[in-house]
């Protein structure tokens, strides 16, 4: 305890946020990263980094090319200049300057003449969608493809095109940014977006987004656990975290890894490998007590990078927070996953939903009744006629300094939020007092 | 093992009572209480305890004013001679003596010539019900009212009237009557009630009537367990019962409230804290083998004197029945709740289904089979015709000392009456033998 | 490991076998029992016994009279020559060789002139099914008596007339098969199946012939686990077997009893009395996987042998396998279960579910993975395209040694043969290992 002026509780911050406010300004930093063409290495993937850096300062990491990072090695730096296909007379038919979907993410350089029919074989599209532009990759088989829409693959008739992919794949270095937030205690919560996807928005220039105005606002007030959030590349990312931080993920008491939280569907919660972390219990409750439609969905080793979380042996309480998940929306992973696909309310709410979650983790403590014979006289201390409102008589009832505030709340019905002024309430008269044993307090 | 006639066992009791005769008996002891005015001390409540003791032998006790009992103390005796709003001609508008139920339970006293308007602050009524005069009391807060049916309330016109409550609040005692009948086990059976409401009838001169009339048999009939009754005001009752009883406490295995048993509706059972105490399995499997429509739920920290039981200090096995649970049904603590509302069939069948519930509990035993290596041979025992009906196969299968009688009888779906008389049958002929390292046989 | 040529896996086994040949040949086999008179001892069983040995060399165990087996004592050989109720003139009526369901099995004998009214105590008729014999037995009670349709009891209006049952009950033994196909392991599998019941198909010449053309199979692959296969009498068979086996007993992992396997109806499972064994799991998973309508049904100390098998000093991991149950087809017990219920359809698909859950039973194992700290680098393997189909992330995640491929399956809902075929592809590339502490490897 310092004489310094107390810096608002998270739950202070929950109450004052404007929505609609938060919800623009997240959208506006999706439109500034955009454009540019990230890869899992790279330039594109840099500049982000610096770009989220103006809301919320990030530390950047370089990870040398070669580097060995459990069963995985750091690739080569990719970088791009330009890449097109032109016919005979020179005229550009696809153009990686109209958009960055057009290079096969990753694609080894060429610059050659070549027939149409070999062309074919190095374009991609996506008969289904015939106007959108699919996203492809190939990190780890050197190939050079282009992605176009059905009808612009289906328009190159001539027999013959000249192609240019004027990428570079060098020894250089991966990169990561992360913004650790310290809290009273050392104790972690882990918030992991990927940022490795070219003109993607909801994939994942939403989950950059609602993770940087996060870590904006929890910067500027107290909090009970440190906060540590990442922005990296998908999979080789979080293995080269996890690779080169194993005192800091032992610290990890809660994680959330953000992807696709910008879309107008309702949100999905994929539960740690753990199931029944507190995390995925917080959650829950939220999610229960919103009142609205979602889904909860058990760990599955596929999805996002809570995979690599959750690999065996570190297994951490870390669940993945989506609205429509990867693979069910029919824009993902082509050019039709853009701004229009942004919701400025949906991002709100995601970021409503993770403050909300954040509120019960910071406030989840058990507490030792001191009147554990009968009840006690709420009368005389004026507190009867809350009693039913905070959930007063279920503390009491339960506060044995086993049962947390959050397994209260399960219990009983009563909203988290609730029996945390309940159990204010309570400690100010004496009732109820913070269970010493309590690893984090 | 005396000499002397054994008594009957409690399912001999079980099964020669009659029924119709046992619901007159409970609604005539109803009728005779019902004029009292009790409150949570006083001679009301001293008085209804003289009652019950003819029906069965009570021990008064009185606990004086400022008796320190946990997080309490006893509050001060409350009498009342009478109390009425006349006009200024003298006629008695609301009397006392029409309803005990006008004048608000441990009114402080008054007499004086009061403003219509201030008089209306002072006289409770319920809209929703302009013909019922509904039960108020301030145990914990001294202040004087009234109160009235709505109809009553809005012909209180004229400009003045003159007030009387004449009671008392002095130092006294608390007044509980309790009767331990002993078996063969020092370990006890608690059954709860409150007697601490006026002319209120099922909530609770019914669960009076049921504790009283099953004292009464019980007292008559060999029980194993040791049964104890206790009629106490509610709330602070079983707060000053506990405090002064730590050691008979901690000798309780099983135990029941009893609450607003003789009204037409079907029976509700609040479990205890601990949710499968052997009373919560021994009270579903009577509901569920008697196929009639009921309720269970979990124990909450609201509702009757289990609040006190199963705190958390304390945290007794001890479950709450009822039939229309409290605050759900239009009468509840109004003058709409009288005789009218007690069926003697209704409290018959409570009367019936707790005794089912303690011919489990008496008779619930683990046994051990004595030949577990395949089955006996029953047909040179000649029980192999008997083995269907009374779940042979299942007694022998399950009796390796840690399945009790009701758990096979919850494995199985056989009657626990019917595995009674099974298990019997195989003692008879020696293939079962009671667990010696039953806590209590 | 010596040098000789490997045999066949399990699985090898159950892909290359024809669902038609083995419908008939155990159809056959039916065929070839079915006029024999069994019972619980003598001739009849003897033959049956030697005739299944054509399928599967047995050895044969003769158990003499009054040999303690547990509780109970092995009863005398009952052989017969003929039996039948003739009229005055000699004219037999009923007739034993026309049905050996005619007799009462294990009847006494007897040759007398009874008057019709005597006759008429000693025949047994079904009014419900007046044109079916039904089938009685009477083993530990001595008597004499016929069986017959309702129709020809009916006819039975003469005065007087001759019965015959020219049957005897001395000391002999009880006769039981077995076949025991050792493994890679002492671990056993146990097959038993009932050989007791005379001219009566679905029970359960049915189980003895899937019985028998599953040793057969077996017999000639390798297997992990040693199967034995038991055919004899029911109830006191186990009994004995179990009684002269205690060490073999104790080496069973896993194990069915099979009867009613050949009727056109779904198939049911009665699960062990450990209700959650490895054969449990393994026949839910086959049968899930199946996507046929089925049974699942949690242990009664009812049904057929496993009675004994579960009975509580040996609580053996030994489940149930029936298409249609005892008791709940109208034929059962009755000569109208005859070869005309038998579908070799029917009993192909029991014997494939059988060995689906034998394929479960020995490729389930506990893999450690070798890279646990996040995913290994399936694409530089070549498996990250085979990685969806065989569950490759599944095994990875929750190989910790402490899951089984079936745990996996259940959690997964990958089949589990998939997982196995993955298992072996990432052992192949060193990601998984067996866990060594595997008690059968």
């Amino acid at each position: 305890m310092n004489s310094a002026p107390q810096r608002q509780s998270i739950r202070d911050l929950s109450g004052r946020l404007d929505a609609d406010q938060i919800g623009a300004e997240m959208h506006e930093l999706i439109r500034a990263l955009y454009p540019l063409c990230r890869s899992i290495t790279g330039e594109g993937l840099r500049e982000t980094l610096r770009i989220v850096g103006r809301t919320v300062p990030l530390e950047l990491r370089e990870v040398p090319t070669g580097t060995r990072a459990f069963d995985w090695v750091v690739p080569k730096e990719w970088n791009i200049k330009e890449a097109y296909i032109a016919d005979r007379s020179g005229r550009r038919i696809i153009d990686f300057k109209n958009c960055n979907l057009h290079v096969l993410g990753y694609s080894a350089p060429i610059r050659a003449r070549v027939s149409r029919r070999e062309l074919l074989e190095h374009v991609y599209a996506d008969p289904a969608h015939p106007d959108w532009i699919p996203y492809r990759n190939s990190y780890y088989k050197e190939q050079w493809a282009f992605c176009a829409s059905e009808k612009q693959r289906a328009a190159l008739t001539d027999e013959e095109y000249d192609v240019c992919i004027d990428s570079t794949l060098t020894d250089g270095s991966l990169s990561y940014g992360e913004a650790r937030l310290p809290g009273e205690s050392e104790r972690e919560v882990l918030i992991s977006t990927h940022a490795c996807h070219p003109s993607l928005c909801n994939d994942n220039l939403s989950g950059i987004a609602v993770a940087a105005l996060l870590a904006k606002h929890l910067r500027a007030i107290r909090t009970r656990y440190t906060y540590r959030f990442v922005f990296l590349p998908c999979t080789i990312g979080p293995i080269v975290w996890l690779s080169r931080n194993r005192e800091a993920a032992a610290r990890i008491d809660h994680g959330l890894v953000l992807a696709c939280v910008g879309d107008a569907g309702q949100i999905t919660y994929v539960r740690s490998r753990r199931d029944t972390a507190e995390i995925d219990r917080a959650m829950r409750h939220v999610l229960e007590q919103s009142g609205r439609p979602h889904e909860m969905r058990p760990f599955a080793p596929y999805g996002y990078d809570q995979r690599q979380y959750c690999s065996l042996g570190f297994n951490l309480p870390i669940g993945c927070l989506m609205r429509t998940p990867n693979d069910e929306y029919p824009e993902y992973h082509t050019s039709a996953d853009n701004l229009d696909l942004m919701k400025p309310e949906a991002l709100a709410d995601s970021f409503a939903t993770i403050l909300s979650t954040l509120c019960v983790l910071e406030d989840n403590r058990r507490y030792v009744a001191r009147v554990q014979h009968g009840e006690p006289h709420l009368g005389r201390r004026g507190l009867y006629h809350k009693a039913q409102e905070y959930g007063l008589f279920w503390l009491l009832n339960f506060s044995d300094g086993n049962h947390s505030v959050l397994d209260i709340a399960e219990k009983s019905g009563v909203p988290f939020e609730k029996l945390a002024i309940g159990a204010k309430l309570l400690q100010d008269v004496e009732l109820l007092a913070p269970d010493e044993t309590d690893a984090i307090r």
